[in-house]
């Protein structure tokens, strides 16, 4: 079953506000069986809004708006699809006793300004609001459907999750859900990885296959359309182990993982802990590894040697060393490395030097220029890279490009096929 | 002059991706005397492309599409808008010398899978995008003006800001715009910032006020709607002088402002170098401080001190204290912020060290219990906090609370009224 999203207010127009309801609407629809082909936003315009919902009823039928259901003067949703669909708004006493309770309970009085809040297209359901005041509407006609809901994002899902899907399952069609998985990369750009999986689609067909580049990682999104739950999940299944073939090892994990929760466990089920000198990424790393939950069995800490004292100082590194390679350099990311494990007492180091930029760039060694050094139980060895973006995408780039690179070796020292 | 926004994807659809880049684009357009007064979100199919493009022209003459502009087969934005133009696609070799020279840099080949990157409609202008590979195109001819940008947010976003937003103001009609300005707070809550506001609103009339929390600060946007520019700039002034007052020590800054590029530029100005000693928040402050473009004049680094043992080896933390009062106490954050201060010759130092959940958290010392440190030239300060929130939301308010302690105590001792 198709259906389109009207989401309604200038607040969004102007972008003073970010619409997640329509993704929301998105992600709740797809496992009844419903999906969105298309949505459109307006402003707080009566004939706006009746333009808009009346054209997208002529094409799908089914329509739910979002937006323009509270009680100041600029929400006038209801009034226009009322309109639309040739019925009063009629004056609802139920609705009204709802909300002089919930005024009552929240301890205010019962204002006039909200009267209107009560006022139901006839012929309308009311979709009872249990985490705010408007409720919703669901509204049938000779037009098609309407379903008006709240613009209050946490009063729309909610309202979405107990009072609009389970009633979009009743009107069929939801023994076809669409399923879906993520499989996650890092160490490999979009092209790249695009020639990896060439022909792929023909053979997870009639799974398909989307390609979510991020800021440092390539997410892949299969997607099984309209099939029963349980055979939606085995063609997953199938294509999954497909991607995952071509992708090699540059797939880390799917769905929720974190790059940082699979390196921190590869590290705990080999019995080792970790540390990280940081240069040009300040501490990102440290950071992400400390944002796992639990982390803190396996990551010892670091030193944020962003100042050349503080990589001799409390890192050891010559300063010769530093004079004569500079701090951006092979050698100083290795004795880094080093030294941060030798300092923390650490079985796995991480270090990172390198020019995010702005300034600070050469002809030899360029913005983006990065060495990162991996030390594993005694050894030391290092990477060089160039990577593209501003200051923001270079720390990030770097950082990812460490967490991926220490996963790698680790894989590898383990003895684990990748 | 009005626009339409049509954005293109099937992860928006699905509600896998929230588009964020519609409202950016509001917001860019703002200033330049253009607004949005429609946005449609279609998938990634040609005929509905087209057929999206081809409404919003009809309707405002003036488009701009986000998405559908990369390497994979998916993306077919340039090819549905080129047939709507009746207009073919050539092969640009300038684009494509740019592709190749950005791959080169990156030190990878250039892989043919790119290649139609380089196909621009005829009459096309090209938009070179410096923060990525697809360029974005001006397309301008009979059916109106189409302006297609990539959907990575942050080439759309430089795009937006660096080629399109010049060429808008260009076309003319800049005479009513809509001025806006944010003023930025830390260190209060919503409810709190609103009763010192008060009646506010009577006094800053006819700019507006809205309040935007963020996950650990809040900012106010005050907004002049349809002035000249000057008039409008000159209402946001005087709006902004009487917020500025009410808000007090709390505004820190305004706009584009960041919380550790304001404490930077005072540390700059005091002539002093920062340290920093994190526990719970792993690397988090000095991210955000090492964010800042040119922020090594002051900054020198730090200790992740996740590990005690960490906080006894490299910040000299007694171990007997480190038992006796714990790892999460006052003497711990003070002996943390001293102990950084002293071993990288630093000025000032910031230390925290808390319990970031979700374990971990006793009676005494509940989920969210915080200490910072401050050193500030010779004397150590410390202050206790008790954050809200999960894992992530205790680390960010414990980090954006540290730069903000930092930031207020740095005032007072150089005098400055608050």
């Amino acid at each position: 079953m198709d259906f389109e999203i009207v989401a309604i207010g200038n607040e969004l127009l102007l972008g003073f506000t970010v619409d997640s309801n329509s993704a929301d609407i998105g992600l709740a629809l797809a496992p009844a069986g419903a999906r969105v082909v298309r949505r459109t936003t307006v402003g707080d315009t009566p004939a706006e809004i009746r333009r808009a919902v009346s054209e997208a009823l002529q094409r799908t039928r089914h329509v739910i708006t979002t937006g323009g259901l509270g009680p100041t003067k600029d929400d006038i949703t209801k009034k226009a699809i009322a309109e639309l669909f040739g019925v009063p708004l009629d004056f609802d006493d139920d609705v009204w006793q709802f909300l002089v309770d919930r005024y009552a309970r929240l301890i205010r009085r019962s204002p006039d300004s909200n009267r209107c809040q009560a006022e139901v297209p006839r012929g309308a359901t009311v979709l009872t609001n249990r985490w705010g005041s408007a409720p919703g509407l669901w509204l049938e006609g000779e037009p098609g459907l309407v379903v008006m809901l709240p613009g209050v994002p946490q009063e729309m899902r909610n309202l979405m999750a107990h009072e609009v899907v389970p009633r979009v399952r009743r009107l069929g069609a939801a023994d076809a859900v669409i399923a879906s998985r993520v499989l996650r990369t890092a160490g490999i750009g979009e092209s790249s990885l695009a020639e990896r999986m060439g022909n792929i689609e023909d053979v997870i067909a009639p799974v398909t296959l989307a390609f979510l580049p991020g800021e440092a990682w390539v997410d892949l999104r299969l997607t099984a359309w309209k099939h029963s739950a349980d055979d939606g999940q085995a063609l997953l299944d199938r294509a999954a182990q497909a991607v995952r073939e071509r992708a090699g090892e540059f797939c880390f994990g799917q769905d929720d993982d974190d790059l940082a929760g699979v390196l921190l466990e590869h590290a705990r089920r080999a019995g080792m802990t970790l540390a990280v000198a940081e240069s040009c990424t300040g501490g990102q790393v440290g950071q992400r590894l400390s944002a796992i939950p639990g982390s803190s069995d396996v990551f010892r800490g670091g030193v944020i040697a962003y100042h050349d004292d503080v990589k001799h100082s409390l890192l050891g590194v010559p300063r010769e060393m530093l004079e004569r390679e500079g701090a951006v350099s092979e050698p100083v990311a290795r004795a880094m490395a080093q030294g941060v494990a030798d300092r923390l007492g650490a079985d796995l180091a991480i270090s990172i030097t390198g020019i995010a930029g702005p300034d600070g760039g050469t002809d030899d060694k360029p913005v983006g220029t990065v060495w990162h050094g991996y030390h594993i139980a005694g050894s030391t060895g290092t990477r060089h890279r160039v990577y593209p973006g501003d200051r923001h995408g270079v720390r990030t780039r770097a950082t990812m490009g460490a967490l991926f690179g220490m996963l790698r070796r680790l894989r590898a020292a383990s003895g684990e096929a990748v």
